[in-house]
């Protein structure tokens, strides 16, 4: 399939994730592409929000001068799946015995909490130790409510986390794993 | 209640709707904090996408010194509403006879058509002569199907949208009318 350039974040940052040389949200983006052009999920990344300080006018439309990313409150990705919402957080970890709890904001924690109270999906998708792991909201809510400690430590992702399988198309599947785990498929 | 300053666009449209001197966006804005803050819904508009083209790095983080707007391919706002995904586009025009089909891109039409599909609730804000108006997916698609004109009339929307209340806290109520149109209540 053909993927239209702006979808690459450039430059690709190169981290250790097999031989690809591409990011785990890279691989993500591509996934939710591919997934919309067989008309199967239309979940896709928010942009980050971001604060406009000075901008001028071109005849090609409105340019930024100045501007800030502003730190987000609900989760990077949300959409539609089989009738159902999701919402999912993506990150990536080059620490091989645990992953720090300060990649996820506590208002990001509250929110997906109240994301399941309403019967929407939630989970993690986790890039530690060159796995990609699907870690459901529930159970990482579980762990941090139950353990007073700043991570989660690499053997909860081997107990209850999920792995995303690498494909061609799409290159991380993780809708095969949303089937099985949210609409009683079995594992 | 008490609003958080950055999420009043600075500065505010000044465009006639009643007297409050705010555009649509700010009121959704509004309204879909209250929702959180009631616990009732998870509603936001997107971040306009961007292309990043140049940045810095301060001590306070980065900063964006060259960037451009992207067209969105979605619609403006989404998320969760009992148990359900909600999609809407929000639009003002000052045309008082007609809406412009200039305002919705063909992909945009093509994206709500599919999340109908997948049975997603899905709708347009429309300001339009000092009303706040939701037309239903269904509806707006029918509508552009079955004529062949660029724009929708005002009489249109007295036909077959809903007029959305306006209160103090949410400023605009639309979820009465989502609660009315797809949840099975009377109008």
């Amino acid at each position: 399939m053909h993927y239209p350039n702006n979808i690459l974040k450039q430059p690709l940052k190169s981290i250790s994730y097999g031989n690809r040389g591409m990011d785990l949200e890279n691989l993500l983006n591509l996934s939710n592409l591919y997934y919309e052009e067989q008309n199967r999920a239309f979940i896709f990344k928010k942009p980050t929000p971001i604060g406009v300080v000075d901008v001028h006018y071109s005849p090609k439309g409105k340019i930024i001068d100045k501007a800030y990313f502003k730190a987000p409150s609900t989760l990077d990705y949300n959409g539609l799946y089989r009738g159902r919402y999701v919402e999912f957080e993506a990150k990536e970890t080059k620490q091989k015995t645990s992953f720090p709890l300060s990649n996820i904001h506590p208002h990001q924690i509250k929110h997906m909490k109240r994301i399941l109270e309403h019967a929407g999906i939630v989970f993690l998708v986790v890039l530690i130790n060159q796995q990609v792991f699907l870690l459901d909201g529930q159970d990482f809510l579980d762990y941090i409510y139950q353990n007073e400690r700043k991570s989660i430590p690499y053997s909860y992702f081997l107990e209850k986390g999920h792995i995303i399988k690498e494909k061609i198309d799409p290159p991380l599947d993780y809708l095969a794993l949303v089937d099985q785990l949210y609409f009683g498929g079995t594992i």
